[in-house]
């Protein structure tokens, strides 16, 4: 699945980050890649043991761990330390599948990356190409978001970023291990959630069938999720 | 689950069910009963061969297959022919457990026994005794429903029919391989079904929710049937 | 998952079929639909007891049931029988998900739309509008294919089919229990088998890592089909 | 599946528990509560940040970490800090599930609510009213153990507490991920293990079916086990 | 996992086969081989369409489906119609794997190669090579059992049969989809069936232990048999 | 499965442990068996808390964390800190079972024991007996390998070492949570990557049919594995 999420950023806060990121040390993107990867990579990454990247992680994941809609349709369980791109003129990303398993450099040792999403922090018109180019079995969609909207995609399908050709594009990275694993049911779970709020809306949270489809809801997520 | 279904078969049905089973041929109980169960059933049975027992299953199962009720709450792949029994007094069938794979005589071969179901023939002001009573890891309970209505409950849970002291107890007896074999995955859409019905009742089937619901239903069917 | 796949029907064989329809006799689609799609379907569909159904359907089961691509993609168990559409000016079908169990009328009683198909039998530009359009969580995709070729598509998704404004759109549709249920999982074996296809051709099948890949590909299939 | 333990407390600890809840500092219950148990919850609930909270909660972990039964029956992964509440006359907890997934506060950080356990800390005479209520699908229990006793219960199914009409009721409550998350498997070990434990008292473990038997069960629980 | 069981067949019954298949029409066994195991084949197979096939194979099913411990080993839920193979000096069958999927040629349309069987026909005295050489991830077995006995392995391991160098190997062959797909699950079955057996001889079968193990692996089957 | 990897420590490096171990302390080996192994274990282990017992363990977790095909084979989630034993003439370790779950004395608190390992650190010339013998249901093996071989097999296999008749057997012992619980599953998983490091060897890593097959091993590690 492909779902979009407007906003997960204000713009003030986009602001700020491109302010800090504007002043910050960037490395090239080779040195984060495997081997495969490698190859196919042209652009450059924030130093992560720089000053400003802590910072902007957890002003990045703060915003993140209380937007409904993303923790809804992602019900993450680990994410991992966000990375922050940059693609000036003639940068790109190449085909590339993301690994299944990363370190977490934390205690939990290792993540399985279940999902990508992609923050677009800079405006579609202040770059020419980069578009992040996903490969599915229902055919290749191309996109780009308004800077602070986010993208979810599964990590198991093929995607790579377009050459820039004008401009610059910045963009932050997160890998996600969801509490459920499987994209079907986690879908399924979304749409369910998504009615049960809307019924929530219209009927009050005491409506026997908003309290009974609420039951189900989580008693699937019992039946699905790995903590 | 204990799921109790009223009028499944109308007071009418049930008349002539009773009129033709009191001119039928019983059986000794136990002649049916493998040996562990042998011991411990003291009933009389429809002779299975007779030229009445076919017309009552089909009688029974035509209306089955249409009661919406009982298809949402089994979910039924496949049903045994229903056997009838009757106790009289001093009748009983000691503490059993159904065995988890049947022959059905047809070309299926087997039935896994997911779930059992009897249906009343007498009504409780007929006979003393002869409760259905079924031990769960939630307690024990007694069931004597009215005649025509039915109760459903997993074969795998260990259950008996208490000694009948006075009158005579009819009823007929069922065993299901369920589309869903996993009691709870099955009570999940269950739970599901009945909101999708209610919420149609209330807001109509083109309903927003409704589709949205009824699409989650579907796919949960894709992902749990085996048929 | 959408596969397209070319030429399952030859030319000569949609002109047979084509020529077949012409003389049949069509009803309303109407009478085959549920409740809630007959408020959306507006076509013909061919009379499925009139006498060139049953040849028609052997006719087309017989080359798909040797389609090595077909059969890799769909990993097929139970066919339902194929039913034959005609899209004249004005007709349509409107947003609809197929059902999740359909009665086979057959020894097997049930099917799972696991799969839809559907055939193409009139050229593209025999017709203006009549796509075949498919809503995924990857977004929506318009689908017309040349007379013959085929695609496959999961039937949980919410698919139609849009006016037909001028011209006839004549096609044939399949629902399809697949051995193997999961289409992520039914996807893997898909990309293992062309995988192991693609090296036969190129190293033989006496080749080490073909052996090697074929045992694995066996023994998922042995993990995963239900038949 | 509900099981219940007797004396996992010994009176005298129950005393003392008592004794130093006495003295503790109480808070509106309502403050831990989501927003829909808030509406129904009327009790009070040890401040979890005062001294003796701490201290109680390991004097309860440490004897149920030691109960064989305990164990053998809820197979704990990760249990919730305790917490302890209080019902005096015209306090209830209306009708609620517990959450499927609960922040721990710890390393692990979050938990799924597999399990919920009661344990009693009043006698049954001492409180009018205050019965845990459990509603199944094998219908509603009501449940009122000794001073150190405690219940299992499904932390899926819908509970709550009768007003308390005089007296008072004290209790710990623990949420538990249960190594075996689905309640049927779990309880299936429970049956074997019960089995493994009785054949060992009456033949010893060396003997050959205790021994077998125990390879059954080791290899069930590495099948089933997530940890 | 191999399970060899003595004496499927009497001494008397092979007899019989043997002067049966002494008579009868043999063929050369690439008939029905598939191309791959086409090219390792070099042995005989006796005529399906000839008159003793169908009385031979009727005669090895009664007995095979009344041996308990045949059943609890393999809990057949479909078996292939026996083939009957003749190796004569010279003849050889190389590595290969059986097919995971093959046609039944009856109403089931499809088997799923759980296991393979062989059954002696003839004594390992009477021909020298002609071994049954399983390749399994424990390593290398070659067996040769008497006139009569069974072995039962995974359909899915390598195995061949080494030159006969000297004398004659007859034997029969049997494809089984097992109720219970999984090898590992079937031998926890397997297991647990054997103590129950034990228990029984030794404490019988109304013993409390007998009784709650059996409850423990009829609900097993429940959880695993696809029938 | 058995898989042996030959060489996980250099000579070198086994040479240094044997230096440290022969100075180090040594205590009886039941200390560390539960009631049921203790009865059947006499042998000696490093003791836990001597010094040299943290350095070897890093010692020999490094060069296995680097080493492919033992990462390949096992898919390591978690290890226990290995453990050090020695069998002196008459020391033997009689037939056992590893516990399924064992304490970490980490962050972690619990390890399933998927999977055993045995490095030897004495030639097999040092010593006569002390074999390690792996019951299987394919058999039992006895095995004995190299200084610095490595010998991988699941830990719910009964396993025993034979009595040590003369001279000295030093090993160090494993246990292994997999991230891919199930041994069938892990078994696909070696072979399908063994297939791709042998194409990558021939083809090259840009290979269309190498990055498809890592596309399929990539997407069964995110279905199989739970990190």
């Amino acid at each position: 699945m492909l779902i979009s999420i407007d906003s997960v950023l204000s713009k003030d806060l986009v602001g700020q980050f491109r302010e800090t990121l504007r002043q910050a040390r960037w490395l090239n993107g080779k040195r984060t890649a495997g081997t495969q990867a490698s190859s196919v990579k042209v652009n450059q990454q924030l130093d992560d043991q720089s000053k400003p990247a802590a910072g902007l992680r957890q002003q990045l994941l703060t915003p993140l761990g209380q937007h409904q809609l993303f923790l809804s349709a992602a019900l993450p369980h680990k994410i991992l330390p966000p990375t922050f791109s940059r693609y000036c003129a003639g940068h790109r990303y190449g085909a590339h599948r993301d690994n299944p398993i990363m370190p977490t450099g934390g205690a939990d040792r290792m993540l399985r990356t279940d999902l990508s999403a992609t923050i677009f922090l800079s405006e579609p018109d202040e770059y020419d190409g980069g578009a992040l180019t996903i490969e599915t079995t229902y055919g290749t969609r191309e996109i780009k978001l308004g800077a602070g909207d986010l993208i979810l995609y599964p990590s198991g399908s093929q995607h790579r970023v377009t050459p820039v050709t004008h401009g610059t594009r910045l963009c932050a990275l997160l890998w996600i291990q969801s509490m459920v694993r499987d994209n079907h049911q986690r879908l399924l779970l979304f749409d369910l959630d998504q009615s049960i709020q809307a019924l929530t809306r219209k009927q009050g949270g005491e409506d026997t069938e908003v309290q009974r489809l609420t039951g189900v809801y989580h008693n699937l997520v019992r039946l699905w999720a790995e903590v």
